[in-house]
C-alpha cells in the first residue's frame, strides 16, 4: 500500500509554514523573516512560499487561540458549512485549505514543510506519516546526510485508522520538522540556525529531484508512534507526579520494562510495566499536558526505501 | 538606611506562595501539593501557609490573565477604589493583600517565600531587594550552605526609586526563589525536588531564628540589577535577531565590552558596547519578550552582612 505516489512532474508549488503553533518560535520568526526576504526560498526550478500559519496565535504567543490548528485539517472541519461562531482555527484551517489545497485535490500544493519546536530533548526530528512515503523518506535521508555528526531521527506519526489532521496533509505531500529542546515563547539562535539550514537543504533536495536526479535505494531507521502515556494523576485529575529524572531528556533512548518513568510528589517511583522495550519521544512536552500525554511510546524499526527518480518507470508487472 | 529591621519576635505568620505566574510549574505544583498535604510546611514554632497565588492563570497555564500579578502590589492598585471591570490580577492582588498584608501594616505576614521559574539558565537564584535586608541575606547564606557544590546566586532586584511591586512586598519581609532553566508549562522533577529542598531549608532557618540562634556576620557576593537590554528590532517593532549563541545560557557570567550579544536574522553579530563588564541574567527569558528585555544587566558586588539574632541589642549610640 502506498498513498504517496512518487511525483511524475517537478514540484513547483512548495510552501514552508511556520507558526502553526504560535509559541514555537523558530518557525514563527523564520516565516516572518522570509515574508520580508523571500529570496532565500528560491531555487532555479521553483520558489517556495513562506506562510505564517496561525497569525492570531502568533500575536498572542500561544499554541492556539481556540483549538489546536494542527489537528484541524480533517474533512469534518474542512467541509462543514461555515458559521460565524466557528473556532478561529477552524476558520483558519479552511483558509489554508483554500491557499494550499484543497486537500486531496489535484490543485493542492506539491509539498508543505511545516516547522515546529518542542520543549522535549528531541534534537532534530523529521516527522512523516509512513515509511511508504518514498519521496519523504528520501528527503529525510538527504537531510540526515547534511550533518552526519548530529542525530536526525525520523518519527513516523500516524495512528492507524485515523484520518490525517496535520497542516501538511493539505498538500499532495509534506513533512514536519521538529526541533528541540526550546521553551515555548523563546527563540534560540542555535535552533533557528539549524532549522534554517534544514529548510535550505530540503529545498535543495526538491531542486535535485526536479532536475532529474536519481536517488538510490537504502535502508533506514525510524521510530513509529504506538501510544501516548499519561502522567500519574489524583482522583481530581491533577498531576500526582511528573516525569522521572532518569527518563527526562532521554528522548529516543530505549526504555526497558522495570525502569522508572514517573516520580510521585509523595516520593515513590512509578516503573514502566510494559513487556517490550519502547523508545519514548516528546518526553515532558509542555503542549501535551492538556492532551494527557507525558510521553509518546514508539517502536524502533528498520525498513527499506526503494530508489527514487521522477523519471522512474512504473514497476513492470510480473510476467 | 535599612527598611527591613531585624525581627524582634519569632516569625509566626509565614506563607509560601506558588503560581504567582501560572505557567511556572515548580511553584504551581508544590503549592497545590502542600494545600493537600500541609504537614511538610510545619515547624515547631510556626506553620507556613501554602498559597496558590494566581488560580485563574494557573488554570489557563499562562503567566497571567490580564496583567502581571507580580507587578501589581503597588499602592496605586491596592488602594484604588474597586471596580467590577478591574483586571483579574488587580482584584487578586487586593485579595492577597487582605490575606497576607495589608502591605506596610503591623498586621502583615512576617515572611513570604515566593516561588518562580525562568526559562533562562539561572540555576538556583535567590531574589531580594537589597543588601540591607539583613534577615533575608542570612537566609540566603543559609540556603547557599545547604548544597555548597551548587551555585546559588543572590540577585538584588530593585530599581532605585521604584516602589516595590512584587507579591512578597506585601509581607513585612520576603524573598523570591527563581529556578531555571525550565520551559513554561513543564514540570521538571529535578527542579521541583531542588525547590522543595530549598523551601524546607528556608523554613528550617526561620525555625532556628525563632528559637534564638545567633548567626555571625559574613561577607557575601551578589548581583545587582542595573538595566534591561532589549532585542534588536525592525522598524515595525518585530525581532530582527535574537540572543547570540555565545551569550545564550551564560547567565551570571561576565559580559565584556566587544563581546557578541545578538545574532541578526541577516547574519551579522551585534556586540556589547557598554564600557564596563556586566553580568547578564534572565537571558532569553520567555516572559520578558513582551517587556522588551532580552537580558538584564547586573553588576557583581561583595558586601558585608552584620550578625543576626532576634535578641540582638539595639546598636549602642556613639558616645
Amino acid at each position: 500500500m502506498c498513498s504517496w505516489p512518487v511525483p511524475r512532474e517537478p514540484l513547483r508549488r512548495v510552501a514552508v509554514t511556520g507558526g502553526t503553533h504560535g509559541n514555537e518560535m523558530s518557525g514563527v520568526y523564520l516565516a516572518q523573516h522570509w515574508l520580508r526576504a523571500p529570496g532565500e526560498l528560491q531555487r532555479p526550478s521553483f520558489s517556495a512560499m513562506p506562510v505564517l500559519a496561525n497569525p492570531a496565535a502568533t500575536a498572542a504567543c500561544r499554541r492556539y487561540v481556540d483549538r489546536d490548528l494542527n489537528r484541524t485539517f480533517t474533512s469534518t472541519f474542512l467541509t462543514a458549512r461555515a458559521h460565524p461562531d466557528d473556532p478561529y482555527e477552524v476558520k483558519r484551517a479552511r483558509e489554508l485549505n483554500q491557499l494550499l489545497g484543497p486537500k486531496a485535490s489535484g490543485r493542492a500544493f506539491d509539498f508543505i514543510l511545516d516547522l515546529h519546536n518542542t520543549t522535549a530533548n528531541m534534537g532534530t526530528c523529521l516527522i512523516s506519516e509512513s515509511t511508504h512515503n518514498v519521496f519523504a523518506m528520501h528527503l529525510c535521508r538527504h537531510l540526515q546526510m547534511q550533518s552526519p555528526e548530529l542525530p536526525c531521527r525520523v518519527l513516523l506519526y500516524q495512528v492507524p485508522g485515523e484520518e490525517s489532521y496535520s497542516l501538511y496533509s493539505v498538500a499532495k505531500n509534506g513533512m514536519g520538522l521538529e526541533l528541540g529542546p526550546q521553551p515555548q515563547g523563546v527563540l534560540r539562535a542555535d535552533l533557528s540556525t539549524r532549522m534554517r539550514a534544514l529548510v535550505a537543504a530540503a529545498l535543495d533536495f526538491i531542486q535535485l529531484f526536479n532536475q532529474g536526479t536519481a536517488f538510490p535505494a537504502f535502508e533506514m531507521e525510524g521510530y513509529r508512534a504506538i501510544r501516548g502515556m499519561d502522567f500519574p494523576r489524583t482522583e481530581a485529575g491533577d498531576l500526582a507526579g511528573t516525569v522521572h529524572p532518569q527518563l527526562q531528556d532521554r528522548d529516543f533512548e530505549p526504555l526497558r520494562p522495570g525502569a522508572p518513568i514517573f516520580q510521585m510528589f509523595s516520593g515513590e517511583d512509578v516503573l514502566y510495566e510494559g513487556e517490550a522495550t519502547v523508545y519514548p519521544v516528546f518526553i515532558n512536552e509542555a503542549a501535551y499536558y492538556e492532551k494527557g500525554i507525558a510521553f509518546l511510546q514508539t517502536e524502533k524499526l528498520t525498513f527499506s526505501v526503494p530508489a527514487l527518480s521522477m523519471l522512474a518507470p512504473a514497476p513492470t508487472p510480473d510476467p
